[in-house]
Parts: structure tokens; C-alpha cells; sequence
């Protein structure tokens, strides 16, 4: 089949190709009859306008980047499903670009993405210092991590959050409560989820202790890290777990170690994202409102992109999941 | 920062604009020392080459089109994830489509992704007998789902996987066995698992027992057809469901009920995606091979970009996980 061009919507429209050109930009005065004329032409030939030569005109593209870890892990999958529906009603596609964590890939995608003319970014990325963020004028939203002065960060209340996990603990009879986390050097408001945590364990006379786990999930040395904690504190009776896919390691590698959860082990995550929440109903979690951010970050960003005045930073609130493992 | 412009590029590198676009376009006879001059000046000034006008001169966008149910989802999301790595590997940018198994939908997507004027196009999503997939000489490939005959198709071994979760059911004493899977209408090769399921009763005297549970997951209306297979099947002692995150719902749902698993009630699940193994480690189920059908899906998109012959139809070999369900 032959591609339809502007030349045979004009014609079957019985009108000039400047006016097809004007239906299509939307601009100047066009009548009713005009419009529908020329709509009609381009949908029984099945014409669709080369959005690349328009966007030359318009300086826009309707795309959005998205750059985030993995869409292979169910906090992002389910923040990036979320996000690109939102953003499709709103008439933009999406770009993704899985970084993981890696700086220089990160780094890469934000040039290209560039190139390709995104007419915004948003980022949840865990890399930080990236100095081309600095160098854009796009307008760029983050989700959970801090950018710089100018960029509006969406994020839950990490620090409720940390909180309301280690209180659950010690009111369930929890004393010695080990924390996980990412590494420090990850400039994150999740770490105030660590802030909270020790900051709960001394205003209830208990000693905090803090463990890193690195992000990439599923290796060897992620499982050795884990057995290491339960060697070094032989009396273990609870974990606040910064994530959920490491919590389902530990309670993995602790009933491997003869455990029982939550009897001699209370065990709390961190996300209650929907495939979490199906697969692994009993793990007792803090809920981020993940559906409620991807909305608030693309809202934010398309005010950015409009000029319309927005908040710059949003803290929402999060809450507790109980399942079964305290 | 004002953007640098070619102007400033042809400026600083002490040649005319039209050297700076050959050297961006690899065109005609050009020096070592002329091409690094060029470099070291976009260089310099942070010079992003405007995809958009060099593909109009180039007719390649570099971007292609997946169209996936969701990546909200254990197995979309490794597979979209692990597709990205690759094409990202090989120059091409992502634009994602989450069609939500919504025929309405995916005809959009389809239109704007013609209209951003991709590359090509990865397909995977459920729905059937959509025009538009005829009327385009795009490069496309399907992953799990029959398209029409022009289209190749990267499957898993459907068929073996099926026969397989069903015979370990039997071998281990299981008799009133129940098959859940999606709707009939949906032409997916997934349906082999079903055809496999009921080859497999039948030989060994069994009777296949088949209920239709629709996608879209987490919804009460799910939770109530899985409820009616076990008051309708009060002695059902196996079940073969036809993806994970089903299978983790049915014993969520027979748990309650009071079946123990495995002593009262078989399970075995259907994808084996690595946040189902890291969640759910304890369920038996068949995995397919997702990054390696992600690679393939991704080789012969781009054996068909570029006129090289590849195989229409490529059956990728499956295993059994042994978990703790059967």
C-alpha cells in the first residue's frame, strides 16, 4: 500500500495543502466545515502526519523521558505503568531507559534523550552528581532523590515511613531490630527512612543497627550479606527492611537459618507495590502511594513545561500494611 | 546557558556548516584531522546534533516500539526491561506502549507510534485481529501471540511447558487437577499450554477440567472465579495455572479455604520470571527462558530493519522450577 501524503489529503478534501497544513497545526481561523473536510480525507486514507517535520515547527515532540533503575522490580514496574498511562491521556509517549544504578549509563541516556528532543524528563534514578542535570534547560521532575535546588522532588514521607516500621517492631516486642539500606553515598530522601528508624530505637533506649545491601537484587553476595547480619547478631528478633524484594530475601535466608516468622523473627518492608502485595501478601509493609506519586510527578511536569506555577517539593503520606510477619 | 548552535560548532572548529553536518552525517571524503576538530567543538560546547532534523535527512529514528500489556506485570516487565539493555546496546532508544490488553487502546498506540515514526515495532500485547498491523511495511515482531503470517513469532516451547506442569501433577499423585489459563479468544501460543494440559489428562485417563481467568489481575471479580473452581471442584487436589501471579492468588484463595499446600492441594504456576522467584521462591512452576526471548525478539527485529534473512518462527526450550508446591 501506498503511503497517503499531504498532497492527497488536499486533494480529496478539495482544498489547498496550506490549509491542510493550518487543520493540522491548528492555526489560523478555519471553519467547522473546513476541518471536518480534511479530518475526514485524512482518516479514509488512513494519513498520518509526520509528527517529525511538524515538531520542527511546533519545538515540541510529545515525548517524555523516564529514567529509573529497572522497570524489572515492582516498585518501579508499577511507578513507570503508572506514569506512562498518565502521560498517555495527556497526550505524550514515553521514552524509558533502564539506568541500573550505573552512572555512566545514566549519564549516556540523559544525552540522548536529549538529542531526541524530549519535551520533559523525570528521573528516579539513584545516581547522584551527575552534572549534565545542571546543564539543561528541560524541564526534569525527580521522584525520590534529590537533584539540585531546581528540580521538584516527589517523593512519600520516607521519614513516617521509618518510623511507623520500627515503632510496629518494638511495640510488638521487638529489642534487637537490625536496619537495611542502600549504600550512603546514595543521596535519597529513603535514607530518612534510616534517619527515622534511629532516631525511634534511641528515644526508646535501644541501639540501632545498620546494615548495607546494594541494590542489585538476586546475586550471591547480596545472600552473603544477609547471612552476615544474622551471624554478627545472633539474637536477632527484628528486621526493618528498606525494600520488599530484600525483605523477601531475608525472611528467605532466615528460614533457611531455622527461624520461624514472625515468632522468632519480626520482619518489616518497605514499598507494598501491587505485585509485592499478590505475590507476597504476608510480608507486613509500609505502603508507598506509588499510583499517587507517578500522578503528582507528571502533574508537576507538565506544569514545568506549561509555566504554570507548582510546588516544588511533595512529601506524600504512606501507611502500614499488616500482613503476617509481626 | 544559551544552546549551541551548528553556527557556533562551524565557528569554533574553523570550518563551514556543511563540513560540521558531514562530519554529523558521515558523508563524502573528510580528514582525521577535520572529523576531530568537529568532535572536540560539540564537544566543547555541550553541541547535541538535533536528531530530529538529522532524521528527516536520514529517514531512521533510531527508537522502537514495544507494545506490552503492562510493565506492571513479573514477566512484561523482565521481558520490556531486558529488551531495553539490548536495543540500548545497539543504538536504539525505547518507547513504550502499555496496552493493557484494551484493542482500543493498542490501535492508538499503534497510529502514534507510525506517526513518531519508529523504526520498528516489538508486539507482545493480547489482543487480536488489529487492521492496522496489516497496513504498515514497519518491521514488527511478536512475542507470544499470532499476529498474521508476515510477522515472526518468539515463543517459549508453550506445548512442552503444559505437558510438563501437568504430568508432574499426576506423578505425584494428584487426579482431579483443574487448569486455569486465559481467554480462548485471545490467540496467544500460550493457549498450547492448555492443549497440552488436556493431551496430558486424557493419556493418562484423567478428565481435563478448564476455567477462563481474565487478566487483569487483583480485582474482586478474579478472587470470585477462583473461589467458584474450588466449590465447584470440592475434591480438586492439582492445579495448573497459567501464569505466577494467578498461581499466588489461587493459594491465597485455598489457604483460606484450608487446603495445605502441597499436602491437600498441587500447585504449579507458569513463567518463572526472576521477581516471582525472588518473591514467591516456593512455588513450583515452569520458567520461561525471558532474556533469551528478549534477545531473540530484539535480533530479529533488527535482521528485518536491515533485509537479513532470519527464522520466521523461533520455540525457545522451558524448565521446571521445583519449588515447595507440589
Amino acid at each position: 500500500m501506498m503511503k497517503a501524503k499531504i498532497d492527497d489529503v488536499a486533494k480529496l478534501a478539495g482544498v489547498s495543502k496550506t490549509t491542510v497544513s493550518r487543520v493540522m497545526n491548528k492555526r489560523g481561523y478555519l471553519s467547522d466545515k473546513t476541518v471536518k473536510k480534511v479530518h475526514d480525507a485524512m482518516n479514509e486514507l488512513n494519513y498520518h502526519p509526520n509528527v517529525v517535520a511538524r515538531q520542527l515547527f511546533k519545538q515540541e515532540t510529545k515525548l517524555v523521558g523516564l529514567i529509573f533503575p529497572t522497570v524489572n522490580n515492582p516498585f518501579f514496574g508499577q511507578l513507570v505503568s503508572s506514569m506512562e498511562k498518565k502521560l498517555f491521556s495527556k497526550g505524550f509517549k514515553v521514552l524509558i531507559g533502564d539506568s541500573m544504578n550505573d552512572p555512566d549509563k545514566e549519564k549516556l541516556y540523559l544525552q540522548e534523550l536529549m538529542t531526541h528532543q524530549v519535551d520533559g524528563l523525570i528521573v528516579g534514578a539513584h545516581n547522584h552528581g551527575i552534572e549534565e542535570y545542571k546543564n539543561t534547560n528541560l524541564p526534569i521532575v525527580a521522584i525520590d532523590r534529590i537533584m539540585n535546588k531546581d528540580i521538584p522532588v516527589v517523593s512519600s514521607d520516607n521519614y513516617l515511613g521509618g518510623q511507623l516500621a520500627t515503632q510496629l517492631l518494638i511495640d510488638n516486642g521487638a529489642r534487637i531490630i537490625v536496619h537495611t539500606n542502600d549504600p550512603q553515598n546514595i543521596k535519597s530522601p529513603a535514607q530518612k527512612r534510616r534517619s527515622a528508624y534511629e532516631d525511634t530505637m534511641i528515644h526508646n533506649g535501644l541501639d540501632p543497627i545498620v546494615y548495607t545491601l546494594e541494590f542489585d537484587s538476586n546475586s550471591d553476595k547480596k545472600i552473603d550479606s544477609i547471612k552476615r547480619i544474622f551471624k554478627e547478631n545472633p539474637n536477632i528478633d527484628g528486621l526493618f527492611v528498606s525494600n520488599d524484594m530484600d525483605a523477601a530475601q531475608v525472611m528467605d535466608v532466615a528460614k533457611d537459618l531455622g527461624y520461624r516468622i514472625p515468632e522468632d523473627l519480626k520482619v518489616v518492608g518497605y514499598d507494598g507495590a501491587d505485585i509485592t502485595r499478590i505475590l507476597l501478601p504476608s510480608l507486613t509493609t509500609v505502603v508507598q502511594p506509588i499510583d499517587k506519586m507517578a500522578d503528582v510527578a507528571v502533574s508537576t511536569l507538565v506544569a514545568r513545561m506549561q509555566d504554570v506555577s507548582y510546588s516544588s517539593n511533595k512529601i506524600l503520606p504512606v501507611k502500614i500494611w499488616r500482613g503476617k510477619t509481626v
